[in-house]
């Protein structure tokens, strides 16, 4: 099986340690959380990031929580977790795996009687084991749609950082580079934290991928100068009608894609599909601080008295979409009928 | 008559002074060129930019080369021109007014007998002067296309810093603001430079118009989400058929505008329009460093080993824009047709 060398959580001694990836690619420094509380912070703001890892580090948050409720009252701990929960689901609001990994972690803990740390650690255990799975699968389902001699683009990251450890999109450019098809990537920057330049290109660099890293505002040009036959991006949700909420730009991607004839792949686990979100109008996109956009290392370079406005999601329409490739199957446009008989597929 | 309180160049006691747009908004800072080897490396180096502003520099530029030919050699002064309008011409090379204004400047120096300080700083200043005459009439032409109540979009800055005082794209948003018809103003931040962070949203704001800085990623999210109902860019040059070459990042807009039925403003004055240049395919399309992409104030961001592509500028195709504004009249929807019409008139 293909591998990354990156892995950005591990459970370690009772911890959850998250890799710091607002440090990369300078500094690779470990954050240990031991409460749950310091899991919603470091999701909110974003030591660890991706909708897939957050999930997953959301899954062993309610370890946490369970743990913590347990030890101060082993009859009643059951009761004590609900803002525990609810705080574990809130910590961002776009991404579905997150609410998907602690409502799966809740109906766990439903069914459980005793002392329930062993078994509730199996659960978030089997998220973050799935998840590196779904990875591999979708990696290869994805390859196959590449030519060989292809040029690639993709947005932000939705590589191992991003997930268990392989990646949505970029486990899909590693599969296909390792099948000897990639002639190169093309990473967006992605402007205003930069997953792009810090994550993206230190991953696929440090893999061997050949990697050239452009401005956001470069992606149509390159789209039409360089001949990027195909726009791979990961997914934060996928509605019922299989819009897709993924980083702020993926939508002015998607639609310079299609203006050029380069086909646009959305790559994200079942975990990310949420019937429950009728259309992408529905999904609710997370709004951070303009302090993000108006400066840069915490320097501000934008005049004084300047306002930004930083939707750091944006909703690219189903129509967008050439293929959806999930671990259960690869959609070509996918819509709501297809994404039902999805998820009523029973998992492989 | 409107004004802009922002001056970029200015002729004072024989040398060519520049505000140094680098340092922006931070410092306002003034650098003094008195040879015209330094004003090709300040037009290379970006301390003036904007296409019209960088043409004004270079006929300052022309007549600061004629004065040390002159000095050294009062009769054969000519012959020893040619190198220094090639270094001016070539100092940067999408912009087509640079040219044309070394080329109105050689123009006038054939013509010339004797010494010729007075007559090229004469004809240097008219180009000056010409250039803000132009702004202000292309602001009232392109103000009459905006509706009240509008919501804006503008990219890179194509104001009073990148003319000679009062701008192209940000004269018609100063124009409309000043008829009462602007809700307020959506900057696109402009990578890798920042010249909407550093450049645009400085001028907006110290004059008074309402503005919000975004990420270039986020410009096709906010048309859709807060009805944008024009795009206003410059342009550093525009071919016979109408194609426009201008910051990178414009073509995106252009191509996400028309999804989003909001509508595609180019503002240039006729220096910038280049009969001799066919078709977008045909202009050369400036990359700079790597680097500009890679590292943020110096500071590396990205991961040792990767590299970059840095196009600094994209043409839109002619089909996307809805109309240019000039000081001649605004073409909607131009071709080679009526920009050929457009420059036989007489300028008014």
């Amino acid at each position: 099986m293909l591998k990354s060398t990156i892995t950005p959580l591990r459970w370690e001694a009772g911890a959850l340690v998250l890799l710091d990836q607002r440090r990369l690619p300078a500094v690779e420094e470990f954050i240990r959380c031991t409460t749950y509380e310091a899991v919603v912070e470091a999701i909110g703001s974003m030591v660890v990031r991706g909708a897939p890892a957050i999930g997953i580090a959301g899954a062993y948050g309610v370890v946490l929580a369970a743990r913590a409720a347990f030890a101060s009252d082993p009859k009643r701990w059951r009761e004590a977790l609900p803002p525990a929960l609810a705080a574990l689901r809130a910590a961002r609001p776009t991404a579905v795996n997150l609410a998907w990994a602690v409502d799966r972690m809740a109906s766990f803990i439903a069914a459980q009687n005793t002392d329930p740390m062993a078994d509730l650690l199996g659960e978030a255990t089997r998220i973050h084991a799935e998840d590196l799975a779904a990875n591999h699968r979708m990696g290869e389902l994805g390859a196959a749609f590449i030519a060989p001699l292809s040029r690639l683009m993709t947005h932000c990251n939705a590589g191992a950082l991003a997930t268990a450890g392989y990646g949505t999109a970029l486990g899909v450019v590693r599969s296909a580079h390792a099948a000897g098809r990639v002639l190169e990537v093309f990473a967006t920057e992605t402007r205003p934290w930069l997953q792009g330049a810090r994550l993206t290109a230190w991953e696929l660099h440090r893999d061997g991928v050949p990697v050239r890293l452009i401005t956001d505002g470069s992606a149509a040009h390159v789209m039409r100068e360089h001949g990027v036959s195909w726009v791979i991006v990961g997914a934060d949700r996928v509605a019922a009608n299989g819009d897709v909420a993924n980083k702020i730009g993926t939508y002015g991607l998607a639609l310079a894609a299609r203006a050029h004839g380069a086909r646009f792949m959305v790559v994200a686990p079942c975990s990310t599909i949420d019937l429950a979100t009728a259309s992408g109008r529905d999904i609710p996109i997370e709004e951070r601080p303009g302090d993000e956009v108006l400066s840069l290392s915490g320097a501000r370079h934008a005049a004084l008295g300047v306002s930004a406005l930083n939707p750091v999601f944006d909703v690219t329409p189903a129509d967008l979409i050439d293929v959806l490739v999930t671990e259960r199957g690869a959609l070509p446009r996918p819509d709501v009928r297809s994404l039902a008989e999805l998820l009523a597929k029973p998992p492989t």
